[in-house]
């Protein structure tokens, strides 16, 4: 008899953006004549630039016809993708990696999902509170977070290392012993990034303690402190314990175009349930070449595109655009008379909701205001009490956003 | 102190098409002169079909424009196309099914591979043998296979079904308690397919077992005999027992631009591990909603395509060229003394190899006449002795591959 994994029974309600869109879907079926404005789920606005559209149109031409079509890729993305990635996202700042360390994908999301079929079944795995919540819910599916404890307002055997005002939303290492760690730099919910030297310390902390980094910085080019790392491999030793995730969405404009890289270090090794030496590098390479079979060759193509001199320009450009925003969210929201946080170095705004309910506040300000943000509670229990904005809607929208919020209501 | 998923080291040897890949390569490498023929992996050689080309350029363009550009899309496909799905595939096959039943993904191989994760640990897992690798490589990994058992030729865990000449590579039912069945027709390796007849013994076994189908009709649109069902759903009562997946790769030459669907009816029902009544359909759009952000709209729109009446009659004479092909090696083989399977409803050939010896015989056929093919073996215990032949070069080249092994030599 057919038994099902139990653990998705175990799940604490709906995926977080599934239950934000539902909830904006109802209140626009229910009053057709609104205009809502979409700061909720991080989607961007933005076509993609001229340079990826061109190398796009170039790759649709090369697969219709015999001499310059493309079947099945190479497993971990076209070389010429992936060099263009060591060099600019890597050698040009002066880290120093392999082109075989670098697996091109459809999404960090998915990378991000999927990783924890590398561990073994007893993993402790931690991440930090406020989070995305697709870190803890994949563990959840796997049978690595146990119970919902609605004390704890967590799963039972998740570490979670909390953000708050008091340490600027860049939580404390772990008490006890954790074998992994999700870190997210720039921060998603709360938009903060760390310094070189507080990345640091997380770095030491799993060189001490034999813990694996997953190190999420799909908003690093968001940046625009100069002291700020873009990449954990900025940090010495990062390559013996640390994984780190990047993604073309906020970057390039791809969210629906699908496209993100993962490097594994072949530093990186570790000894497996059965006590083998192994290479995360080698397993990852294995996960890849057997359930995955590569992103689109027109996809790659645009996606190098991106990489390009004129194409780097033209999406920076997009980036500033989408930060200027920020800065008017941020100013919009401290002037009707709310704390911030975030938006500097990354495309979310985090702001404190003065009667404390996240989701009460996400309904206010969807019935009132007709704006759709992100409950902090759906990031987790360290989340509650405050509201994540993000910075991707049209210039047009988002000062109107910030008009209404003002007054109150549309 | 993390420790790696020990599973990973119980896998045998690597994934097949690597190392048949990877011998290929070499020997170019030793040989740069000679003329390869590659009739090893099953990657298609014609271009995209004008429909397709056209509705890609048309998609690229929407990207290009705020108007037109498309975002994060709908976390299970766009209606356009599971529309279009719902109405070629099955409605007009007479099977009734609900738009929310397909799942839109970037590979049947991707499905095929994470589908394991809705089952519970303890799961039974049978395949046929010879036998896709994914079915079996992903049970391992999760723990599933157990070791690998040179004995048996085969996973201590795994329940195999043998085809063989005296069965048509038809296997016969499990004869214990098998809770998973994967199940794959028109076949790969083999290239036979069943009669509705042979399918509903399958259905009705696992409807009073408790059984999951798993049915990977990759190649459905390669049934050339009228009488022979495409979908599983085709015999009744296969809704509550059955998963399908379908592919683009084989069909429309996707397998450089990736798209795949697979059905979860509403009605599969099951308990998990707690005990609780659970539905597939919402564990695998969990699944979906948690690991994975859909697939490009440039490419749903080329899939759309498709599907359009002219991208239909154009992918469908692409069929019938690469299904000449397959006549061709059939009927080349056989005069060059082989016995031979498939390709009648199938674009793979499965010849019977004298000596017996087929990674031997892979030698041999690449050195000699410098053609790649796959060696029953990497298909499992039961596919030793055995060779698989793709229907997918050119013309040309199986023109000259027949002639090649006619001739014993280049």
């Amino acid at each position: 008899m057919f038994t099902a994994n139990g653990s998705y029974s175990q799940l604490h309600g709906n995926y977080l953006f599934y239950e934000v869109g539902k909830r904006a879907a109802d209140f626009a079926a229910a009053h057709p004549d609104a205009e809502l404005i979409r700061m909720g789920i991080g989607d961007v606005t933005r076509p993609l630039v001229p340079a990826v559209i061109e190398a796009l149109h170039s790759a649709v031409d090369d697969m219709s016809r015999a001499e310059t079509f493309h079947g099945y890729g190479p497993a971990f993305g076209y070389d010429f993708l992936r060099q263009a990635i060591l060099e600019r996202d890597y050698t040009a700042r002066g880290v120093d990696m392999d082109i075989e360390e670098i697996f091109v994908s459809d999404g960090a999301k998915c990378d991000v999902g999927n990783i924890q079929e590398l561990f073994s079944q007893d993993t402790v795995v931690a991440v930090m509170d406020p989070v995305y919540p697709v870190y803890v819910d994949t563990n959840v599916m796997s049978g690595r977070g146990g119970a919902f404890d609605e004390k704890k307002g967590g799963y039972e055997k998740i570490v979670y290392m909390s953000g708050n005002e008091e340490n600027g939303f860049v939580a404390d290492l772990p008490d006890g012993r954790v074998d992994v760690m999700y870190l997210c730099f720039p921060n998603n919910p709360t938009g903060v990034t760390l310094t070189k030297e507080q990345l640091k310390r997380y770095v030491d902390y799993a060189r001490d303690n034999g813990a694996l980094i997953l190190y999420d910085s799909a908003y690093e080019s968001y940046i625009s402190e100069p002291d700020k790392p873009h990449s954990i491999y900025e940090v010495e030793g990062a390559k013996e314990c640390a994984i780190e995730f990047r993604s073309m969405s906020k970057t390039a404009g791809f969210t629906g175009t699908r496209c993100a890289y993962t490097v594994v270090p072949k530093a990186l090794t570790a000894r497996d349930s059965f006590g083998n030496l192994v290479h995360l590098n080698d397993l990852w390479a294995r996960r890849m070449a057997t359930k995955f079979n590569g992103v689109a060759y027109i996809i790659q193509r645009g996606a190098a595109a991106a990489y390009s001199e004129a194409g780097s320009a033209q999406i920076m450009e997009v980036v500033s655009d989408y930060m200027e925003n920020a800065r008017i969210i941020r100013d919009g929201l401290q002037k009707a008379g709310y704390k911030v946080f975030g938006g500097v170095n990354a495309p979310y705004i985090w702001l404190k909701v003065p009667h404390g309910d996240s989701w009460k506040f996400y309904d206010e300000l969807l019935s009132q205001c007709h704006i759709i943000g992100t409950p902090g509670e759906g990031f987790g229990a360290a989340g509650e009490g405050y509201f994540r904005m993000t910075a991707f809607a049209t210039r047009e929208s988002t000062i109107k956003a910030m008009e209404r919020i003002q007054k109150g209501s549309v």
